[in-house]
């Protein structure tokens, strides 16, 4: 249950990481709009795994088909089906891992909570489910563009304990963020970011990191009060991706040791309208956009699956000494890049519908 | 719209701070279960104002009534109405600011998304809504105290730059967090921490938080994957908790600075079953709990609302200075205790339903 | 669960006929519309009980209170809570009948249910919890009324097998209908089917009947393809009513006997665009409405509770003659038209909201 | 919007009528259960075009693909997609109808929503779309039949004013039903609805019908009061069907001429528990199964495409003689009762679940 996300712009996944393909159903997709797969693929192509040596050796080429919703390239209003085939599977990878629940995965707790679990791959559980996400919120992402001038950047702002800080929420846009494959925008920082995951690579251990992320020209009005404000929605949107241990808006955890007399945006006359002089606030008051750039973090846990042995217990309790095989990320960072910006134009395509549903 | 949370324990609150009354809907609690206002009633005076120096003036009793849904004391399986009246409202303070939104509260919001705001005490972004929520998760705690063991337990781990760090999440119980009015179960830190609210106070300023959960007891296999995750589910819940900036669960942000081979959570065996020697994970994996406690961590700003004078704009743009009157707290963490207990409640009973739904 | 109705104007309601009160939350109402309890009213004032000769003797003055959601007399965007307290309550009239499960009521189905059930009035099943969609379906017509001049009206077309065929649906309005206690506007009919309420009264008995209704100035365009089909969320809500046994739009089941080149609606050109020549389909062609009138009705079963001693079992199977105390109607149509009503200003308001959202 | 249906068990449909193909996501399928695509077919296979002379010329294998959510024929608990392409397209048969909305199709009223419609074959609006159901509503069927014995039997009841009254509900079965092309168990019936579809056929004209279900061995206790009532969830699923009219259920629009004394179902002891010795009820009180057979019934308009000339006019209103091409059945009902049965087993999946997460 629940691999819907969304109430009006509303996006339902499917698919297992070795079955035979993954993909979305996106209903609510505004009529009238030019849509082809030429829109989706430049997010698969940042998410998808072999994009570069700091990434996953599984090669997928991830190409997406449109199944319904778009004729001669304009969508009808009805639901848009995208579907991306599962190619370079090894389940023998698998075999010798179906009585040990791995470390930090997901095998104990789908076994707990169905009884039964995908024998490899990580099934629901793989980030491999991300893709349909990718795929719609590139649609989603069409849409605020062309209809608000919303432009969604995220990129990697820590990588383990290499941090930058030297990113201009005003002006940084993919093409720096792509400019190195570890999609930080601070090129110091992104050579020791690499640096630094070659070597845990290279030790057979892997790195967490943070990505930062910016909505910018969002509206002020967006966001539902009570339970759907727009930092809920970014927060379970953001926690929703697999390996996520964390989520702050604006200020964040640092705020909480400021004053409120430092902590306080100030508003301030700006072309058109108010704004706010600081934006501790993130975009964002009483859960609804204030018209401010809307900045907010993820982090990412280091990722569960290691060269490394590691001493556990199978399913039964036996101890054992277990030692992953299948091909994993050294560090999921770089291509959580995309898929922190889907999920965030997901959000943002739903609520400019809500706010744009009051009369 | 979206004062509504959850799928099958579903609440429905009501109510703006100056009006005859707030209140919660809550349908879908299980039928056959004890159940009187006496049940209620003691987190409502956790979460009232008024009960220390440390809280606002403001003075509400806070006494809740059952308007339907149970009979004999107890409920009949069909939606519990809750109300609270209120009755120490005071508009006449809120008269000079009609032209001045607050900085860093929700006025400005709240006018450009309905065109209109509650003239007085912040409406529905006031925390006075959070009473309709204090209520019904007092019913969904209830539950699930009795009908899985289920121990739900925050207090304030952070008060400005003052952190305890010596709370056990195995033993702390609510009448060490209540120990002290701060609501930190450490005695060291409380009275620093105490000390410090008291010197912000005399300073007219405000301080920010963190309120630390943990959820003991929670059986293995709650959660849905893929959008309604466990930590997606608590982390939404707690950013729709008015003044909150961050959500973390488990290592959060911390363990974004590990490597895998020491953020892995080996299983061993424990009484009945699998077990984790670490809980890095905070007691999910792949958004499903694993039986180990759930532990997270909620940031709060500063209260908005200061004694101190304020540079900022009114309205039209004309440069003000601005003095709040009204009554607040200087630092809410202490009250967002309950709050917090609530939500995890919320939170879980939903899943606890939906889990007992799979065959 | 699912006292819920509607995707963005959304009510839940609560209450059971013998607690303090029933109501409904109102959550997605639009900001800035006028509203005041005088509003209400007069559609409560004809479901209430004891309005005439023709209906049950419970006596409730059915006063409805504004708890939230609206300042000097307009809405704020913000859930309505509206109050009905129960006040001619008797309890005592259900003692007999706590081991007894009346033929055709509840008390059976929420026992097998629940495992409990309200001791007497039958609780959530009992037509009091209408209240509530009467009190929401007000505010949603309001809105219907003042947005789009869209016109509500529902009638008495059949007590038993006295039907009437004179109602024009172009002109007929709620004075016409209210001439008559019955509710149906044609005279000739109504003095038939008074009287013959007035018998089957006498008898101890009662009857059925059917109740009509037309939406006039329906835009074109409402209605959610595939499953919120105008023609599916009227069942829905019509059939959600208590002792609704059937449900037709347009041609209804007669269609079902008519050719297609009979039955096809041509399209003429009328003021300002399209309409069509005859109007079998009701005023929806595939879901949506199409500018033409909505019409529709409603079968309503004969009441359960009767006078006369009726032979079944008690709970344990036992063989009994049981003869109902308690209040009734001898026919629930003439009350049921405005909950018709309401249900339908409930459907047309929320698919206004969400073809409103459609960039 | 609103493609998806059902809470617990949760369908998704997707695809136009000539797009690549048209499919379903199922969600909150229940785990450990067999299933491949030998369990969809048949039921498919029911549905599809050119099964017989008494349905449409358009040839489609309609085959089936399970594309997520087993392994090794088993159901993982995730979603199921399944996929059928669309082969025997051709939207040159419908080029001439670019400026003319047929009569009583959705080609007015899809324009008027969206902006824009499909040019070809009803998109959406085709029944078409109903593949995905039947599909989905397959795996729902096994599901109640193998944990609850639950088993669903749909016939056509009528066409046009040929009706058959000699079914038994008791014992219908579908292979009864399946004796004759037209779908009635009643030989005598069927043979003159056989004959009377033929002679409409060659008329040029099309005829509509009744569709009867009968849902047997569902457990009492079943249904959400108050807005998902049983027969509420029955009577939008079958209102949401491409050219219904309407739903009745028990006694239906008959039962409005009866009086009380002889409607109500007295209770009876039946092997097991209480049963009532008549089902005007047609299986639900309040909303509620009661173990009784759920039986309904469908009005299906006749069918708006037909093979004779009809006066109607172009979008711009000019009046032209409009005269149908691309295939068409001359009476639905044969083919609509597989997509009654799998609207029923959708309901009863999902209010089953439910009803399971009741504690």
């Amino acid at each position: 249950m629940s691999s819907t996300f969304g109430t009006l712009f509303r996006v339902t996944t499917f698919g297992e990481s070795h079955c035979p393909g993954v993909g979305v159903v996106v209903d609510g997709c505004p009529p009238r709009m030019a849509l082809t797969e030429g829109d989706i693929q430049p997010q698969l192509d940042r998410r998808r795994p072999g994009q570069s040596r700091l990434t996953t050796d599984r090669n997928e080429a991830d190409r997406v088909q449109i199944l319904s919703g778009v004729e001669n390239g304009t969508t009808l209003g009805t639901p848009l089906a995208l579907f991306v085939a599962n190619r370079d599977v090894r389940p023998s990878d698998y075999k010798a891992m179906a009585d040990i629940p791995r470390p930090s995965h997901a095998d104990y707790t789908y076994q707990a909570k169905y009884g039964i679990r995908a024998s490899s791959g990580g099934g629901r559980s793989s980030a491999r489910e991300t893709v349909g996400r990718v795929a719609a919120g590139a649609v989603a992402e069409k849409f605020l563009s062309e209809r608000f001038g919303v432009s969604i950047v995220a990129w990697v702002e820590a990588v383990g304990s290499i941090r930058s800080e030297a990113v201009d929420i005003e002006t940084v846009d993919r093409s720096r963020v792509d400019a190195a494959p570890v999609r930080c925008p601070d090129p110091a920082a992104a050579a020791r970011m690499t640096e630094r995951i070659q070597e845990i690579k290279e030790a057979g251990d892997s790195a967490g990191g943070v990505v930062a992320c910016v909505c910018r020209n969002v509206p002020a009005g967006w966001g539902e009060p009570v339970f759907d404000k727009m930092e809920a929605c970014l927060a379970r949107a953001m926690m929703s991706i697999p390996a996520t241990k964390g989520f702050e808006i604006g200020s964040g955890f640092a705020g909480t040791r400021m004053q409120g007399s430092a902590h306080n945006d100030p508003f301030v006359w700006k072309a058109g309208g108010l704004g706010t002089k600081t934006n501790y606030s993130g975009g964002v008051q009483g859960g609804i956009s204030n018209g401010e750039p809307i900045v907010f973090r993820v982090a990412f846990k280091p990722v569960a699956t290691i060269g490394l042995s590691q001493q556990t217990v199978d399913f039964k309790g036996k101890p054992v000494t277990f030692t992953a095989k299948g091909r994993h990320d050294p560090c999921v960072v770089p291509r959580a890049v995309p898929i922190v910006e889907a999920m965030a134009a997901l959000v943002l395509a739903d609520l400019a519908l809500r706010q744009g549903a009051r009369p």
